[in-house]
């Protein structure tokens, strides 16, 4: 699996380089779960596409652009060809190609990957064996005095966001969620912070491969409305916010 | 003096690539206003000392990890070594090297260069000739309905900026001032604002060549206190807080 998900993430990077620029931001359809879709991401996810029919479709596909394929398989792919598509098609360099494999929700997903397509750094896991950023083990960091956050903020997010921001020394935020639950996989954050109104709250090809990549570096995933561990089914329609921690101390210091 | 600034600038990406991972984030020293720099900033800033060295030393240097270096030359080359030396130190992939040539103060700019560390890309401008990325000339956005904007957050920040963080349909924050003045001046973003407490403001290194390139992209620096034009002498110890626009029609939508 490991190698598809390689050759995968390899093809969508090869197939988005060509694409010309002017013509990433056009529209190009609706996504499975209604929401507009643009160029770029429909270049990746037929990449991805292609990868799979040379290894003769060994997986269902659940994908942010396209109704769900079965291919009566044991395993999903959960893929989100392009996360960031604002940064991707406004020139910041800050967007990956997420896929997760597993079988009917988040927490049975078995491998993962997240590739950042500005550096082209490899963040990969198994579960029960390691979370690895190319090939180094990666561990979710310990709360220190300087706090660290990444925090969704805007005109979506709910008042919580703001009352989470003041308390960190640094707060980023960088618009494509399943690098920046890396960050927090590989201690270079201490959270991952997403409470919205809808419609802008995560879906599931967002979250599942960073999801297993943050557990298996020592992390957890939680909904931030009761903080309990989120899971969520594979179904294209929902959403979801999280709060993706290294250590669950910070659950104190936010209280 | 473009010729130099490259030659720095891919000194300073040559230099860090050779850098210890283990020893980044080593404290080494205090910079010309008294902050803590690191072995990352020092590296970069010899490797740009030694590129001047090797054209005679035709500019004083003011730098943030030196004391002032007066070559008795008629320009000054503000210089930031590394910008966002914590995402560098963390391994977030956004920083960059900073550089501007002028004599006196941020209005006198004549040349700039900022150079993403992490993808390579170099932003230049000169002076009444326009501001570039990779070579492409960079025209700020108009404002549309959709404001995305990087907003400074964290315990350092002002109340107003949260305000603002509000407002933005899109708010990042990436943590290297000198580059999100670029994606301001390329029209990435409609709005880069920093408004905080002492001693979480900016320096004169920080900003210096991203005001000439920003400006010459058709934007503006602004302060956010009294919203007019920012200046700042060639000076090592101010700091200020900066308010970047695309667009002076954003400054209706924030009233």
């Amino acid at each position: 699996m490991k190698e598809i998900l390689i050759d995968a993430a390899e093809a969508v990077r090869a197939a988005i380089a060509k694409v010309d620029r002017t013509k990433t931001g056009e529209v190009v359809g609706m996504g499975a779960d209604g929401t507009p879709t643009e160029y770029i991401d429909r270049v990746a996810e037929e990449a991805v596409l292609g990868v799979l029919k040379r290894y003769g479709n060994p997986l269902n596909v659940l994908s942010e652009e396209h109704e769900y394929i079965d291919n009566g398989a044991e395993y999903t792919l959960v893929l989100d060809p392009i996360d960031g598509t604002f940064n991707a098609v406004h020139g910041i360099p800050f967007f990956s190609t997420s896929m997760a494999i597993g079988r009917k929700s988040l927490s049975d997903i078995k491998y993962a990957l997240v590739k950042d397509l500005s550096t082209g750094t490899m963040y990969y896991a198994e579960k029960d064996k390691g979370a690895y950023a190319e090939g180094v083990r990666m561990i979710t960091r310990k709360l220190g005095k300087k706090l660290a956050f990444s925090v969704y903020m805007g005109e979506m997010a709910q008042e919580k966001s703001f009352q989470v921001a003041k308390r960190g020394r640094r707060v980023r935020n960088f618009g494509a969620a399943s690098l920046e639950m890396c960050l927090v996989a590989q201690g270079s954050l201490d959270l991952y912070y997403l409470y919205n109104r809808s419609p802008a709250r995560l879906r599931l090809m967002d979250i599942a491969a960073g999801t297993l990549i943050v557990k298996e570096a020592g992390g957890d995933v939680l909904n931030p409305a009761d903080e309990k561990v989120l899971d969520m089914g594979f179904e294209p329609g929902l959403r979801t916010d999280v709060m993706v921690i290294g250590d669950r101390e910070i659950l104190e210091v936010l209280k």
